[in-house]
């Protein structure tokens, strides 16, 4: 049991629609496995998405590429490929759930101010220890034992421009390699300008 | 019915595990609706993963965030949140699945040599029309009879330092925010450097 866990926080036993083990088994479904990144995600959105009245349209935005774009993937209608979820990569364990015409709306991150007597998740999210040397039962025991009590909840009015993916513009065929791609990339695809993180080969494969 | 489905290709009636009917319902559950990128990027993801030999384990990327990297999480293990999928922004309409220890796997484009006769594939794809006048269920029809015959499927060898997403390193306390931050960064978090793509308040939200 964690130190925290006296007296701190009433815990949780709910995320969003399921129960504290429906969501561990979504996450296991969706992510592979009940990663605390998702976990601390999942109620840093279900806390944003309570901010958020009835009947507005939101987006939002992780400003963390792991782990936490999964949580608004599993609890928001908003995915990276629908351009409703954005990453934006500040490296911080936060995410924005905001009005997509208007752009105001609430930011949830991770507190380190609030992680005295959370041990194990201190240790998790300012890396104190190897992954080896963690204990990712406890560790998952006192995200759900701390529930809301590790995170700070803000309003934010998010910029015009950042409201939502900007969009491709016209289309072109890269003289290089034949594939459709952005007229605003220039004369070549961004690929035949050296940016490919592959080497191709025109042989089939096998 | 499109012109190229005379005699041009046996169409599909399955996508990875699912009928046609069910993939349909599988993205609009996730993606909210059944854009055809999604459904464009499903054929490819099951093409790519065909190549795959059972029990290798396997990384994504996606050239583009529209739609693709839905059609990724919903066929594959690999989702944004888990680092086993990365988008790489170069604009095009490809996906790669590799071995992600070794680098060699298949990347499949949707080919613009490959669209004679599949006109409202062509349209939508190269943007040749407005969204208004698309004919949305006669491009999903193409879709579906097109089948395999619009992509190109070939070997690639992802560049070492591009197989996973490389680590945030370790983790300071941003002495402006307060917040956790990648040390990498510098001297403040990226947020307080000026990157942030909304206005932060200290008050409550209203």
């Amino acid at each position: 049991m964690a130190d925290g866990a006296t007296g701190k926080s009433p815990g949780i036993d709910r995320v969003g629609p399921y129960t504290w083990d429906q969501f561990l088994e979504r996450v296991r479904q969706f992510h592979s496995y009940p990663a605390p990144g998702v976990l601390v995600g999942g109620i840093m959105v279900a806390m944003a998405l309570e901010q958020i009245p009835s009947g507005v349209l939101f987006n939002a935005i992780c400003e963390t590429p792991s782990c936490l774009p999964d949580s608004v993937q599993l609890l928001t209608p908003c995915t990276v490929g629908n351009g409703w979820l954005r990453v934006v990569n500040l490296g911080k364990y936060a995410v924005s759930l905001y009005d997509k015409y208007e752009g105001n709306g609430v930011r949830v991150h991770l507190d380190p101010a609030k992680l005295e007597g959370w041990n194990e998740i201190r240790a998790w999210y300012l890396k104190l220890r190897i992954k080896r040397e963690q204990d990712s039962a406890r560790l998952q025991e006192e995200i759900r034992q701390a529930g809301r009590s590790i995170y700070t909840l803000r309003p934010v009015q998010v910029k015009q421009g950042e409201r939502a993916r900007s969009s491709k513009g016209a289309i072109a065929i890269c003289r290089s390699c034949g594939e459709a791609y952005p007229v605003k990339d220039g004369t070549a695809c961004l690929g035949c300008q050296g940016l490919a993180p592959y080497e191709a080969s025109d042989a089939p494969p096998g």
